[in-house]
């Protein structure tokens, strides 16, 4: 399992592929780890970011995709097949658009940039935030449904895990905190449950926009010294 | 926090309720454990049932309401302020009737007997999967849509925790198998990511319909002897 790209849902038939032993031959060296970018973020963040000191967390990206990493008593969520915390994939609707991953409903095919574009119809996730800005009647749809289901995700992760802290990160979020991190926000003081609304905490990350590629370097060091995902 | 209800979304007005101490002086004892009947039979599957020796499942338990217990590396996960775990009120629907919760889209409110059976304007969710069964197009519509509501909550958890294991006990799923943990395993199988979907089994409780009373025994047992929620 290790190593392997088993189903990369927004690059076409990027599936099965043996990335780490390819990456090591062709740089010539040993030790290559592939995990996914919103798993570094989640790490970076917890290590040296908005979650530092906290043992529960959820790390959000919005961004062309939707993707995240659930830490749980200072571990890292990895699941039986590494697959735990693909929370671009969480169904949060009962139709609509047929997501990258095959499935439909996902939160990703309803609220992720590229997916805004593509219902809208044009290449970019911004022209359809600036026509819903206009009043525009279609990109007014699709922005309330894509809020809609970022609620529903809000409270998903709130009642379901009842962290104490969501980072949300993303280049949408980043840039439209008002149709992303606020409409979850307001999801989860009406709709979740009391206690856990009060509890919980929604930030931007606090490394910024290279969370990523931060929590890539944070995790690697992190794996060479032994600490693997146990972050306090 | 400790022995407070703060809230019992199925009964009404019954908030904030000091319940550990009112049946401690009522029952002349010491030790009185308050926690929910869904993770009293999750720790009860953990420790003698079904799940005996995983360290990664779900107790789900679909009855007159729904709600369910996630244990992670062998813990069952509290969440910050003891509220992880209520699957029944993850919402799987952009919109639908308001829940016992005040939240509307929880997979309870579309899937649970008691919603079921307000649904159809009868008193009892039986009355209601017979009517289907007879082809009765109103009865027909809501278990389609009670189906729909289950599938979005099987991947929710196998997306967003990839466990070995699901539990589904309750009434309703006894009961009712071909419409609940049947059309789960279907969206499983057609919807959810293939690494986890092919890691993970749904079975029914191994202590049976007794599942949360026995559970509860269990665990008063294990925290006694101070054991806690490490069951492996």
């Amino acid at each position: 399992m290790r190593g392997i790209v088993h189903d990369a849902p927004n690059i076409n038939g990027f599936a099965n592929v043996q990335l780490a032993a390819g990456l090591a031959r062709a740089l010539g060296i040993d030790a290559v780890f592939v995990d996914r970018d919103t798993v570094m973020a989640a790490i970076g963040e917890g290590v040296a970011g908005a979650a530092k000191g906290v043992r529960d967390y959820v790390y959000v990206t919005i961004s062309t995709g939707i993707g995240g990493g659930l830490v749980i008593g200072g571990r890292l969520l990895r699941g039986v097949t590494n697959i735990a915390g693909e929370i671009g994939h969480l169904p949060v609707a009962l139709e609509g658009p047929r997501c990258g991953c095959g499935s439909y409903g996902c939160v990703e095919s309803l609220a992720a940039g590229r997916f805004l574009a593509e219902a809208y119809g044009v290449d970019d996730a911004a022209r359809v935030f600036a026509a819903a800005a206009a009043g525009e009647p279609k990109a007014v749809a699709i922005i309330a449904r894509a809020e809609a289901a970022l609620g529903n995700l809000a409270i998903i992760l709130v009642n379901g895990l009842n962290p104490s802290l969501i980072v949300i990160g993303g280049s949408v979020a980043e840039h439209e905190p008002a149709h992303t991190i606020e409409p979850m926000r307001r999801a989860i003081a009406t709709r979740a449950f009391r206690v856990a609304a009060d509890a919980v905490r929604l930030v931007p990350p606090g490394l910024g926009r290279d969370v990523g590629m931060l929590g890539a370097v944070i995790s690697v060091r992190e794996r060479l010294a032994g600490r693997a995902e146990w972050f306090l």
